[in-house]
């Protein structure tokens, strides 16, 4: 796809979502033309089957809906870059993402936005929904409430429960650098990483890598390197702060770039500028994901000395984006009947992830979304 | 359709939900098969109409799934015949409902079913969710809890909200009374109703037949008639005591149908016998209603001297279901922006629902459920 100018797509997509009234919508998987169809879906067949479900709990999955559906669900806290703008703003993009599960993992997911940002009361409402769906996929929930909502959540139901701002993006990061790392031959164990924003999917990610062999990483915030002797910082951030920068490194976001051998960007638009690019080691990896507008443009990079670039974004070469995940991570733990997606299978599927290129080059370390292969292959290790 | 034997439509039913997993599914309304199409529902162009609808939020209906969808809502308490059997139980029930919204009123209907029973926790949840709907159809809820969380949920919400258990089957049994009354020629205000059954639909049923004309109403409960010096009664029914039975009768069912005009059942299997249809006055109306085992067969009930015989099946002539009302209330309540659905308006759908049989007879006192007019007709009038 070559660039296009972003206020013609924004026009596009208003049209559409007008001219429809949104892009989700429902269907029948039977015919319904006469009053024999009828009684099958609606009395008095239907009975037979609450009356079975009733009777076979564990069969609800094989008679249902719940076998096959998810619950994309949003408090609108925090929608792509646009911030905390509640639950009408964040109903398109649900939409959006549900069609996403429909297209590539042929799940039917339904979007509820909430009128509440309360954690407890999240916790209860997906609580007393979730007997409908056989997963829960949270999304553009703010940190630090989605950290507690998730484990909640885990704990407490019996079907699986992903944060995909944090999870899907961590995967997707994961498998990019596992492929990027080939092609600049650096071994995950000697690099050093920064990954710049210290939200949802920030920590993540930096969980993921640490998980995945990275020794070195050091976090940034709005005020710099997230390091032990900061006052400032929140229960999660101090987290990070003990399982990352073991040298106990302060400074500034330009501090932490100087030597650095990989950026991974989940944070804001042009945060980074050449220079910090170009104090970067040789073969530098740089992963600007912020969306739409990354921390620093591809071409900057690149001039800078970045030697592999990757966005967010689908009108650049190798775009991470959670979309090549999270329909396959649900379509198999809905098929395997997963009831925790574990730290394991997210590692497992990011290596998985990777595979599917079978010569990283610069321009090609990830599948492309409309590849077939993604949902399957991340689905058969969600096991 | 003739008799079909109700064994094999079970075992029909079971083998279909169990091929497709339930009955329920997504769909896009526009296709995605590249990045362009892709960039319209998902990042960037998502993201325009997220912004619009932040700063426009009465415009969320035309951008958002909202405008066009209903959520389809029970705790299981009170499904079909079948009685509190819990939220995987009424979900086979609830999907093929969504079914009939989209097949009758092209409405985006999403099944949800509650672990819980709480009054205060489902209309809580209910709240929770409620950005995402333009409109809330309360299913298979028992009483009394149903009137308190339906009067609650209109009272805090901005979007309609209906018990179809109570008020679907009221409009669709005055629709049938209205054209039966013509068929028999007696008028409105001089028959004598029995109705049995107290529950949520009993209660609708008699509310709106008093509010058409109906002077004269006996209920029955599982004690007998409802009489206001029963002592063994809730509030709900205490209030049924005063809006009914004038004369202060007390008996029992049989004594209740001596010299009645007409009988509305919407209690149990098998509770009237050919006797008690035998004392009614001539050409009795009896709508014996309860599902899949009516009060008392059709055959039965003509040979005991009835003129006009009503089921809520679809194998019999004259069925009367609230699948012929819902699909257009919230048609109309949609396309007209109605945030309250008023008796007047159920009122007013009942009697277009009569007018569409032009000359009604003993065979024919409603349009059937695949009759095309019916939501058209219905919606224009919830105005």
């Amino acid at each position: 796809m070559k660039k296009r100018n972003i206020d013609e797509i924004n026009k596009k997509s208003l049209a559409l979502h007008l001219k429809h009234k949104g892009v989700f919508s429902v269907a029948s998987k039977t015919a319904i033309n006469n009053m024999s169809d009828l009684s099958l879906v609606y009395t008095p067949g239907v009975g037979a089957v609450s009356s079975f479900v009733v009777k076979n709990k564990d069969k609800t999955r094989d008679y249902t809906m719940k076998g096959n559906s998810v619950a994309v669900i949003s408090d609108g806290s925090a929608v792509l870059g646009l911030g905390n703008i509640g639950p009408e703003g964040a109903l398109p993009v649900m939409e959006g993402k549900c069609l996403l599960f429909k297209k590539f993992a042929n799940i039917d997911a339904v979007p509820i936005v909430l009128n509440t940002q309360d954690t407890e009361e999240i916790i209860k409402t997906i609580k007393a929904i979730s007997p409908t769906f056989g997963g829960i996929n949270l999304e553009d929930i703010s940190a630090p409430r989605c950290f507690e909502i998730e484990k909640r959540l885990k704990e407490e139901l019996s079907i699986p429960v992903m944060h995909d701002d944090q999870h899907g993006t961590a995967i997707i990061v994961l498998a990019g650098l596992l492929n990027a790392l080939k092609v600049v031959k650096k071994k995950i164990e000697s690099v050093r990483v920064v990954i710049s924003g210290a939200g949802a999917a920030g920590t993540a990610i930096t969980k993921i890598l640490l998980l995945a062999g990275v020794r070195n990483i050091l976090v940034l915030d709005r005020s710099g390197i997230i390091h032990k002797n900061r006052a400032d910082i929140t229960a999660e951030k101090a987290e990070l702060a003990s399982i990352t920068n073991s040298d106990n490194k302060t400074g500034t976001a330009i501090d932490a770039f100087v030597g650095a051998d990989v950026f991974v960007g989940v944070s804001g638009p042009n945060l980074v500028n050449p220079e910090m690019i170009a104090s970067m080691n040789k073969d530098s990896i740089v992963f600007t994901l912020a969306n739409p507008v990354p921390e620093i443009m591809p071409d900057l990079a690149l001039k800078a000395g970045a030697r592999i670039v990757a966005t967010g974004r689908s009108d650049f070469p190798n775009q991470l984006n959670n979309a090549q995940v999270f329909p396959g991570v649900f379509r198999g733990a809905l098929d395997n009947r997963v009831n925790k997606i574990t730290d394991e299978m997210k590692i497992k599927a990011a290596h998985e992830i990777a595979k599917l290129i079978k010569k990283p080059t610069e321009q090609n370390i990830i599948p492309k979304i409309f590849d077939k292969r993604l949902a399957k292959t991340v689905a058969k290790v969600i096991k």
